[in-house]
């Protein structure tokens, strides 16, 4: 299997990005039934390439153009091998306490490493700490659960009245979670920018509070989509007004859309100041504050309540992970505690048992990856990495910038370049078959985002802009 | 790490399955900081027996009797190489076909292993769907919000009033997820057992909503703790002349406390009747229904909802695999979807996309675990392996009822035979540190718990209660 998965990274190249399978492929290669008895390696082996690989959109590809980055490393994939063979499962210090340890560790390497504030980390003594989760949608949606549960205890603590609402039948078995109690969600507003990734909305939605989003501008400091403070104190003072309680702001540092950057040193002191729970989604940008002179992307982050990014994006470790750090973990535990007896250890008040964490119970030992990536290949080297991307985006913008059929949409940000272009051209892109890229849209304009990989090369670049621009003059001829 | 895995397995008997670090015990062991330039592997490997494995809880060692059995095989790390190789991202059925495609064959495969009723498969015409989640607990908070949707949407429907609440005002820049409005959660509640896991409860207090736990009793048909008819039917009367709108019942088919069973032929007919989503968490117990004379633990599962068990217990898939099946998962979509442009593609009408059934956006290509399980191993041989889980517990309870000193708690079931005794005993037994097993508590009475796997033998069983009754005399004797 590890031969097979290195003859698919050699001959990656013949290979085009997007397969020309139709839904439903799979249905005339796979049996419908499981088999009693087993097969051969062989015939399993013999598989693959028709299943799988036929119907795979090759991330790895030089030509994918599309979404983000998907890291993927020989190191990280040995942590995986290992994480399987020990096969245990995470969910309390004692279950497995080399997971739980690991992580703790790994979690303050890679604080260090982007330079986060010192409170943040598991070895200070303070109530910080930082864990892995699966996905930033899981980040994003524990850091508005827990919000939600401060701003439910505030309220109770002020005495602001719960709405008119039945109060519970003392005799009644019905049990009401203290800080999760939903006669006080629907007056919870929380806020985000306009240019925030799916997973806030779909997060704020699933918490059930109410979601404001706010129009972002063109700033002076990134001159790309944020959020200016005076946004935030009009909305804030409006919704106070009617009766609202705003209680979180998830701030996005490098959205997929434009890579968009809402500014942490404007917004920090008045989510501070209000009293709203300071979320920071670095998803994407959050990697590249591991080389110094990107860190002011999240200068400002001593003022957030929780941070999170992927280092499943651009950091050389395999999907899933996505570290998130807390400023007070302390405090979220106590919203997500139920501890039943079998999961009582005697070691519970020491130890972090990281499942209060997160929604699930179980947990892999992924910190093992990055144990791996960082000693085998070393910080420097993937700053150098970040810094491949970043210089791709910059080669392409330059080629943007000269063509007369082309506008930069918004200017080069890390790995995304963009431009303005339109819906037919993205259709004629994809069909063509040759590279893959994703549009997006932004105040209603369509357009064409290019996003690229530490294994795109600059012929990559200038391929990617050659057939842009072959597909795009055919296209404009047609329509004379 | 291949030899290094399968070494770690061939030596196991040599290790105590319990570590005897401490916590904080890797912090002498790991630098505090991320090394900027890289290593040599040799190093790196050195550092697996003491940092990893020293402190590891292991799982598979065959006096582990803790918790529950750890899936663990060659063939679904093999997957996981193989996943972490194309290192594609899963989010929608264009980003990678393939990794949709295995899925939705998969869960059909696995659904017809355990004889699931037809509607539920992916390659049935109507609205029923199966995925894989990463664990039970994500499968019961979504099967939760789904069912909260629906209800929201049925109270709208049916004019319910809202609780007094101030209208949006309609200039409001605010915005109300429509299945997700807050206003009527406070009336709704989510049934489970007494004995329902504790993600149970945190997915119901997440989910904002009021819970009511239900009295389990010694039901006739499994002899262990099962919620009987009329248990239901009282609360939900009561409930509802309090003004409280019942709204799901989580269903417990193998709890981790006693293996408790709630009879879904008696429960679902109940639930269909007062329009309750019923949903199966048969997390423990669902790999059994692979034999067939352990499939009237899940008789009446076509009255449910959504169904879901861990083939990462006993089902030689590797951590996580989390199959879930929905009755309608065209509505459950509904109320979960909120797509950007990016994530837009031509196949959306006609091709499955997970990413709406989950929290996550992200995924991983989990079904090449079970592509490769079933296929190099078979259905036949995983039954058998089921059976010599069973057999170890019906061995072991044999003991126990022979023994004068002990009296099961509950009967045995599957593969958790239990007893009582007291805390001290438990905690003799982990000092002690040759055997591992976890304590549990039902109705007050706290009691001894002991899980097997199919990597047990009959001597282990014999060992493991040796062991206790050696520790049981001497606490006997002291306390004299």
């Amino acid at each position: 299997m590890v031969d097979l998965v290195a003859d698919y990274w050699e001959t990656m190249r013949e290979r085009q990005p997007l397969p020309d399978v139709k839904p439903g492929y799979i249905w005339d290669l796979v049996p419908k039934d499981p088999p009693a008895e087993p097969e051969p390696w062989s015939r399993i082996f013999a598989d693959i390439e028709p299943v799988i690989f036929q119907g795979t959109t090759h991330w790895q590809h030089p030509h994918f153009f599309a979404y983000y980055p998907s890291a993927c490393s020989y190191p990280a994939i040995m942590g995986d091998i290992l994480s399987g063979g020990i096969a245990s499962i995470g969910f309390t210090w004692k279950s497995s306490p080399a997971m739980t340890e690991l992580e703790m560790v790994m979690t303050d390497w890679i604080a260090k490493a982007i330079g986060l504030p010192r409170f943040f980390l598991n070895s200070d003594s303070g109530p910080g700490a930082g864990m892995i989760q699966c996905t930033a949608s899981d980040a994003t949606l524990i850091a508005l659960l827990s919000a939600r549960a401060r701003a439910v205890m505030a309220m109770k603590q002020n005495g602001i009245d719960r709405t008119a609402q039945e109060e519970v039948n003392p005799n009644s078995q019905i049990i009401n979670f203290e800080s999760h109690d939903p006669v006080y969600f629907s007056k919870l507003v929380a806020y985000c920018s306009d240019q925030a990734h799916s997973a806030v909305d779909k997060g704020i939605m699933l918490a059930g509070v109410r979601m404001r989003k706010l129009k972002s501008t063109k700033d002076d400091r990134f001159n790309n989509y944020s959020v200016e403070p005076n946004v935030l104190e009009a909305a804030i003072k409006e919704d106070r007004a009617q009766g609202y309680i705003p209680f979180i702001y998830v701030a996005t540092v490098g959205t997929t859309n434009t890579c968009g950057i809402d500014s942490l040193t404007k917004l920090g002191p008045i989510c501070n100041r209000e009293k709203l729970w300071l979320h920071v989604d670095a998803a994407y940008a959050g990697s590249f504050a591991l080389c110094p002179e990107f860190r002011y992307l999240i200068e400002g982050v001593e003022m957030a309540d929780s941070f999170n990014f992927n280092c499943a994006k651009s950091m050389m470790i395999n999907f899933d992970y996505s570290p998130m750090w807390f400023k007070d973990a302390k405090e979220a535990i106590n919203y997500f505690n139920v501890d039943p007896t079998y999961l009582k250890h005697e070691h519970q008040a020491v130890a972090s048992d990281y499942r209060h964490l997160q929604v699930a119970l179980g947990r892999r030992f992924r910190a093992l990856k990055v144990w791996f990536v960082l000693r085998s290949i070393g910080t420097t080297k993937i700053q150098e990495n970040l810094r491949i991307v970043v210089n791709r985006a910059i080669q392409f913008a330059k080629l943007i910038e000269k063509d007369e059929h082309f506008e930069l949409f918004v200017p080069q940000h890390l790995g995304l370049g963009s431009n303005d272009i339109n819906e037919r051209l993205n259709t004629i892109i994809n069909d063509d078959k040759r590279i893959h890229l994703v549009p997006a849209n932004a105040h209603g304009i369509y357009f064409l985002r290019v996003a690229f990989h530490s294994s795109t090369t600059e012929d990559d670049v200038k391929y990617a802009y050659d057939v842009i621009t072959e597909l795009a003059e055919a296209l404009l001829k047609s329509e004379l």
